[in-house]
């Protein structure tokens, strides 16, 4: 325990958009006693998401802004090493709301899950079996609810969610598109995710060759972009279609919230749906997810990419390095 | 049969965007002879909607646009002349898409339904008991899906199709707010459909008042208008809300394409839904709504409001009143 030293990433100033790695700073602070009924964590992975941008943004979300001062919320996986808690033992391997830290003192209520898959590496409780693997599985099957047949286009095709939503799909008997950033990503689409088709958005005209991918129209859209990629798409939807909004990545700002194509005719041309979500109303259902995710990993049937930083002085950078489509596989910083 | 001659409005040029009197033309044809299987029809009341803008349209569509020279598309109400088919005979009451004119000629797949309530006036079938009436029933019902307790938000509260899905609502347990234009149409909402609160659009802030009568968000929003209304609503809505769009009548032109606010970031916030519909994809279901709507009209629960010109020569202006908000109830042309 580094003589109960605890290095702490903490929200410095609110960031306009984007958050960089100047609104945050990293102190040490003691970690406190434990209180009845409370765990001791030490964090071997923290982990790095796109919405983290929604969380210290003070535009209405889903969830209170972190305060300024406070440890950066997170995802993280690690191990207990004290608990006071009955359900909770030294060497337990947890995953929850622990923060960019180092060690975290937690009740039992910051525990998303135990990680029961000994046979599966604990970072992948962070990613595939992690939160985004439930959001790609519950997005897609729930909210989206594909046909076998149908054409499925995912938007940051190679990313941490999009490549589990890819290749579920291709599972569910679809057919599946990518758009991804860069001929790299869009090679990785094709060859390690099993897309049926990729789409560069960063070169030529990506509406041709959307059209092209997808003669019949799109029957079922995954959109974790937003702006000016989704705007082609919805230009393109097939009778019925399914648009299922999970992020909005491509749009830098929404102080002063910006404008687009308007939708609703789209949708009542097409007959169309278009629906949010956000992943954590679904966490009564995360094992039933998870117990499927982990067979078809043990399967062979799904594939991930991770792409670690070592040391939390990464952190801070973190998020903008998202935005800046630099990680190749899900973005995980290691300090264990 | 007037010498077999047939007043027919045929469309003369295609619209830029809303349809005006000089885009047709009324000429005078001789009623051809029936072939077999064939019905002549004389029809008593024409139809004037909203999406007769989008019939005219060669904008991508959710059917073929009619071509200039043919009869305007149109549903129609009249009395069975002759007949060469088993299922008709002279004297049936039928609604169907007879086409802006006299005296139609068709097969039997130009009638929609007989109609056999027999206790309620003929308009009613183009109307509350006609497309109207289960264009209200199943977008509310069925791509809305309120639920006791709801608060629904219903834009052209006062029209055809509104005034409909606010007293449905009302019937299904829900809080209505109307939305209209002008304090006539207001008070309108308020003493004849029973809206709980309405909301003059061209008058005073629209968002705080709007605020003032949602005060714990909007669960459904059915949405007539799309534009600049739907903007202010879409702020509003509640976790889990439903948007249903039925119509765009506020934009005047998709050539080209209007720009607004971005969506996206609503629907993924509130995990709401926005979904359109076309109604000629229920038709198998029909019955069901007619049989409900008429029922709850002959109880009293369901009120409507009929604005009948006079005469086949009202039918080339008629779109454009709709659009210019001068009609105090369902439009209809009288002629039979």
């Amino acid at each position: 325990m580094k003589n109960n030293r605890n290095r702490q990433v903490i929200l410095k100033s609110r960031p306009a958009d984007i958050p960089q790695a100047d609104n945050f700073e990293i102190i040490v602070s003691d970690v406190p006693d434990l209180r009845d009924g409370q765990i001791l964590v030490q964090n071997i992975y923290l982990s790095v998401e796109p919405a983290m941008r929604g969380w210290v943004s003070s535009v209405a979300n889903y969830s209170e802004p972190v305060r300024i001062g406070d440890v950066m919320r997170s995802f993280a996986a690690g191990e207990v090493l004290q608990s006071t808690h009955p359900d909770f033992k030294p060497g337990d391997r947890v995953m929850g709301m622990f923060g960019w830290q180092e060690f975290a003192v937690v009740g039992p209520g910051a525990v998303t899950r135990k990680v029961r898959e000994d046979d599966l590496p604990l970072s992948l409780s962070l990613g595939v079996t992690g939160i985004n693997g439930v959001t790609a599985y519950f997005g897609l099957l729930d909210v989206g609810q594909p046909r076998p047949g149908d054409t499925v286009v995912v938007s940051t095709a190679a990313g941490a969610v999009g490549s589990a939503v890819g290749q579920i799909a291709k599972i569910a008997g679809c057919r599946t598109v990518g758009i991804a950033g860069g001929p790299a990503k869009v090679a990785q689409c094709r060859e390690q995710f099993g897309y049926d088709a990729a789409i560069d958005y960063k070169s030529g005209d990506i509406e041709a060759a959307l059209v092209a991918a997808c003669p019949k129209g799109i029957d079922l859209y995954f959109d974790n972009t937003g702006g000016a990629i989704s705007d082609v798409v919805l230009r393109h939807l097939a009778v019925g279609a399914r648009v299922v909004i999970c992020g909005t990545a491509s749009v830098s700002s929404w102080n002063p919230w910006p404008s687009g194509p308007r939708a609703e005719r789209h949708l009542l041309v097409k007959r169309a749906r278009m629906q949010g979500f956000v992943i954590f109303d679904y966490a009564p259902r995360f094992e039933e997810a998870i117990a499927r995710l982990a067979q078809w990993l043990r399967e062979g049937r799904l594939c991930y990419s991770e792409d670690i930083l070592e040391g939390i002085e990464h952190a801070p950078g973190a998020i903008a390095t998202l935005y800046r489509g630099e990680n190749t596989g899900k973005r995980l910083i290691r300090i264990g």
